[in-house]
C-alpha cells in the first residue's frame, strides 16, 4: 500500500494538521500519500491540533476570509498558504418556504451545491483540497475513480492548476458527465464495468504508476473537503447548528464528514453544541447502507447497482458502516426511494424552489418527503437538505417526464389558440399537445 | 404602449430610484411598467438620486451586505427591502494565469457567470431584479422573449417566488435550454421563427395580456441588473477599475450597463475614475453591431442570424447603437469570429482554466484572442473577459470536437495497453481510438 513516488511531505508553518491516524486501531502516520493502515487495513483520517485552533480561529477571522471553502483553511489538510482557489464553496443556503409548505415543514433550508464552482457539484470541494495537497506532495499527474461528478471536477481543477490528468469512469455514464469531463482535455478511461470495478482497477493503478488518485491514495485529504458543507451551514445559519440534516449516501464519506465538521466547530467553541439528527438518502436500486440500517447490521452487504441515480450508485460503500453508526446514534434514519420517486423529487424541487438538481438531489428530496410523511422529521425541526449536483448533467433522467413546449407560429392568433387550449387541459396533458 | 393592468407603483421609503427617463429626448415618467417614450419612442432608463447615494453608500456598507447582487440594492430599481434573493451574483473573478500566458497577456481576469445562481448565466441577475419589480408592480404572471438562458432564469426564479410564468423561445433552441426551462413547470411557447420574430410576437402579447415581460414592459428595470457585473468587478479588483473589458454583444444591453455601472461608482466616489476600454464580441453569423462599428455607421442594419452562438443571435439589437458608441468613445473595438473559432474558444478556456462555457463565452474568448493577436489589447492592460453562460446548456456545439473516452475492460493490462497507445498518438488522435 505504500507509494513509490513521490514521498516528500511539506513542512510549511501554515499547516495546522498533524498526522494521519487509523480510524480503527489509532496508529499514526506522517501525512504522506497513503490511505490504509499498515497494521489493521483500517481507513486513515487527518488529525489536527484543536487546542491551537481553539486559540487562533474566531468567527470574525473566518468571516474575513475568502468567499470560498478556503475561509476554513485552518481546518483543512493543506500546508500551502496559496491553495488552488477557483471560488469553490460558499454556495447558497436557501430558505425553502414553498417546498416547506408543500411538505408540511416550518423551517426548511436547501444547501445548494448544484451551483458549486467550477463544475456544479459538491465534488469541487473535495477536489480543491485533494489537488492542493497533491501539488504539495509533488504529484504532477492526478487521477480518480468516478461516477461522473468527480471526473468533471478533477479534470477542470487540474486544468486550472496545470496538472496532468487521467480519469476513470464507468462506460455507461450520462452524456453530460462524459462531455463535461472531455472538454477540459484530460485522458478519459471508460471502463466496461460498474463503479466498484472501476475503483478496484484504480487501486491497482495507484500502486504502480505514482499518480495522485484523489479518492484513493489522497483520500484522507480529499474527504476532509466535505467538512466545509458542515461549516458553511453553521455559518450561514448565523453560527448555529440545525436540528436535522438529510444528505445523499454514496460511499458514506460526505455524511461522516458533515458530522465531523459539526463536531469540530463545537469542540473549538465556534458554535454552541447540540444534538443534530443525521438522515441519509439512497436509491432503492443501490441501497446497501439503508439495508444495513434497517436490518440493524453493523456491516454492509455489497450490492450490484441498478438505478438512474448513477452518481450515488456505489454498491460497496467504503464508509457505509460509519454512516449507519452516525444515523443510529443521532436518532436519524436512512431511507431509500424508487427511481420514479427520484424523478418526482427533482420536479418537486424545481417547481417549488427553482433549483434543478441531478438524480442524487432528487433522491434526497424524495427521502425528505418520505421521512416527513412517516413522521420521522418533526415539522418544528430546523432541517437542512443537501443538494449535491446539477440537473443539467443528468438530463436523460427527466426527459420524457416534464412535458414538451407548445409549438406555435410567430402570430398572435396562433399564440391565443395555444394559450386557450393550455388552459382547458391540465398542465401535464397540454404540454404534450402540438398546436 | 400603455399597460392595461396593473398600474400600482410602490411608495416604500427603501426606493432610491426616482423616475424613468427617455434616453433620447429626456422626458420623464413615473416608474411604472413601460419601456418606450410616448413622445419620441426612445428607450426609457431608470434614474437615481446620486447625491443621496454618494452620501449614504460606502465600500464598507456594501461589503457588509449579502453575498449576492443585493449588496448593491441602492443602485437597483426596486423599492422592497426584501427582494427575491436566490444567491444570484458575486460570481468569481478568476485570475486566469494559464490563459493569459497562452495569449501573451500579463493581467487577465475571467468574470465567471457560467456558475451564476440559480441557472448558470448572467440572466439570473436581470431576472432577479425584474421579478422583484414585477411583484412590486402587482404582476402575477411573468413572461419573456428568450434565446434560452433568459427562459431558464425566468422560469426558475418565478418558481421560487411563486409567480405564474409563460416563456417564449425560438423552436430550434438547444435541448439543454428547453429542458432547463420545462423542469420548473412554466408554460413554454416554442415559436417557429427566429428570436426577432419571437420578440415581435411578445410585444403584441404584452399589450393585450397584462403580463410582466421582463425584457419588454419591464425592460428598464430588468436591464439595470447587468450593472452588477460592473460593480462586482470593481469590488473584486480591490475597488479599482480594470483597463479593458471584453464582453459578448447580443442586444447590446449588457455592454452598456457594465459601462453605466463603472460610471455610477465613479460618480458617487466608490472608485477612482479612469478610462476603461470597452470591446465587444459577436459571431460572424450574427454581427450587426460589429458591422456597424467597422463601417463607421451610427445605425444598425438588421441581419438574419445563422450561428451556433444562439444565445447572442439577435439580428435586430435594441441597444446596438449605444454599444457602438461606447466602443468608439472608449477606444475599444467590436470584432466577430467564425463558429469554428467559437468552438476553439470554448476548448481553450476549458483546457487552460477549467471553465466550461457556452457558445457566447466561446465567442468572447475567441474575440479576446483575435484582438490580442491584432495588437488591439496591450499585454500590460488589466483585462477582464466576461463569461456569461454555462457549457452544459449547449453541449451540441462541442460534441464531435472534443474526442472520445478510451474504452477499456476493468483489467490492468487493458488499461496499460490503452495508456501506451495514448502516449504514442497525439491527444486529438488517440481520444478517438477504441482499445
Ligand atoms: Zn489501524
Ligand atoms: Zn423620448
Amino acid at each position: 500500500m505504500t507509494q513509490a513516488i513521490p514521498t516528500s511531505t511539506s513542512t510549511s508553518t501554515a499547516a495546522t494538521f498533524t498526522a494521519l491516524k487509523c480510524k480503527e486501531c489509532g496508529a499514526e502516520y506522517e501525512p504522506k500519500a497513503m490511505h490504509v493502515c499498515e497494521f489493521c487495513f483500517g481507513p486513515l483520517e487527518v488529525t489536527y491540533d484543536y487546542s491551537a485552533l481553539a486559540r487562533t480561529v474566531t468567527r470574525r477571522s473566518i468571516e474575513a476570509g475568502p468567499k470560498s471553502i478556503w475561509r476554513y483553511r485552518s481546518f483543512l489538510p493543506v500546508a500551502s498558504e496559496t491553495p488552488i482557489d477557483v471560488g469553490t464553496g460558499m454556495t447558497p443556503l436557501l430558505k425553502a418556504n414553498r417546498l416547506a409548505r408543500r411538505l408540511g415543514l416550518k423551517q426548511l433550508f436547501i444547501k445548494n451545491d448544484a451551483v458549486n464552482m467550477p463544475t456544479l457539484s459538491f465534488k469541487d470541494r473535495v477536489v480543491s483540497v485533494a489537488l492542493t495537497r497533491a501539488r504539495e506532495l509533488g504529484f504532477t499527474t492526478v487521477s480518480c475513480a468516478s461516477t461522473g461528478n468527480l471526473a468533471n471536477s478533477t479534470a477542470a481543477i487540474a486544468a486550472h492548476a496545470g496538472l496532468d490528468c487521467c480519469v476513470f469512469i464507468p462506460s455507461d455514464l450520462e452524456a453530460g458527465k462524459i462531455l463535461g469531463t472531455l472538454i477540459y482535455g484530460p485522458t478519459v478511461m471508460a471502463v466496461q464495468g460498474n463503479y466498484d470495478q472501476v475503483n478496484r482497477l484504480c487501486s491497482e493503478v495507484a500502486n504502480t504508476h505514482g499518480w495522485g488518485f484523489v479518492n484513493i491514495n489522497l483520500r484522507p485529504y480529499y474527504s476532509e473537503g466535505s467538512k466545509t458543507l458542515g461549516y458553511e451551514v453553521i455559518e450561514q445559519l448565523g453560527w448555529q447548528l440545525p436540528d436535522h440534516i438529510v444528505a445523499p449516501l454514496a460511499s458514506g464519506s460526505l455524511f461522516t464528514k458533515i458530522y465531523k465538521g459539526f463536531q469540530e466547530f463545537t469542540q473549538v467553541g465556534l458554535v454552541e453544541g447540540k444534538s443534530v439528527r443525521f438522515s441519509g438518502a439512497q436509491a432503492d436500486g443501490c441501497s446497501p447502507i439503508a439495508q444495513a440500517f434497517k436490518e440493524g447490521r453493523d456491516f454492509i452487504n455489497p450490492v450490484k447497482p441498478s438505478t438512474i441515480a448513477k452518481s450515488i450508485a456505489i454498491g460497496n460503500p467504503a464508509d457505509g458502516v460509519y454512516a449507519v453508526d452516525i444515523a443510529r446514534k443521532t436518532n436519524g434514519n436512512i431511507e431509500s426511494v424508487t427511481d420514479q420517486e427520484i424523478i418526482d423529487g427533482i420536479k418537486l424541487l424545481a417547481e417549488t424552489e427553482g433549483i434543478f438538481t441531478e438524480t442524487a438531489g432528487g433522491t434526497t428530496i424524495a427521502v425528505l418527503k418520505k421521512l416527513v410523511e412517516a413522521g420521522k422529521i418533526d415539522p418544528d425541526e430546523t432541517t437542512v437538505a443537501y443538494i449535491t449536483g446539477n440537473g443539467l448533467k443528468t438530463q436523460e433522467a427527466v426527459q420524457g417526464y416534464i412535458g414538451e413546449p407548445l409549438t406555435i407560429e410567430p402570430k398572435l392568433d396562433s399564440f391565443e389558440r395555444a394559450l386557450e387550449r393550455s388552459r382547458t387541459l391540465d398542465r401535464l396533458e397540454w404540454q404534450q399537445v402540438l398546436v
